[in-house]
């Protein structure tokens, strides 16, 4: 899995909501542009952010590291 | 998933392996005070990081994720 792969999920699954960056960021807890970076693939997020992304999502953090590690291949 | 299942999920690994903390931490390049911390469940790893412990354990990433997260519970 790398950082591209996930940040490709991140952006799917939010595009899917149809949630803004800004309105993923404040569901996750996370600063707009540290969410911004991690689709971009720029930051390797800790686990624990992971989580809030998936909760943000209402999504099993399996499923969204799934869809991660599919798209870093 | 928290620290804690993901802690105990390397912590599993590693000794079904029959390899120390010293081994491990010397395979996926981390300090081995640090790989400690992990497996007390005191630090978030980045998913470069879970990355590293799991090609240590020649395991696939999701696996290892999967534990963890089961560990949660």
């Amino acid at each position: 899995m790398n950082e591209r792969g996930f940040g490709q999920a991140v952006k799917e699954f939010r595009e899917r909501l149809k949630i803004s960056q800004e309105e993923l960021s404040f569901r996750a807890g996370l600063h707009r542009t540290y969410v911004s970076q991690l689709e971009r693939g720029l930051k390797s997020p800790s686990l624990r952010t992971v989580q809030q992304i998936a909760d943000a999502f209402h999504v099993d953090i399996l499923k969204l590291l799934q869809r991660a590690e599919r798209r870093s291949k």
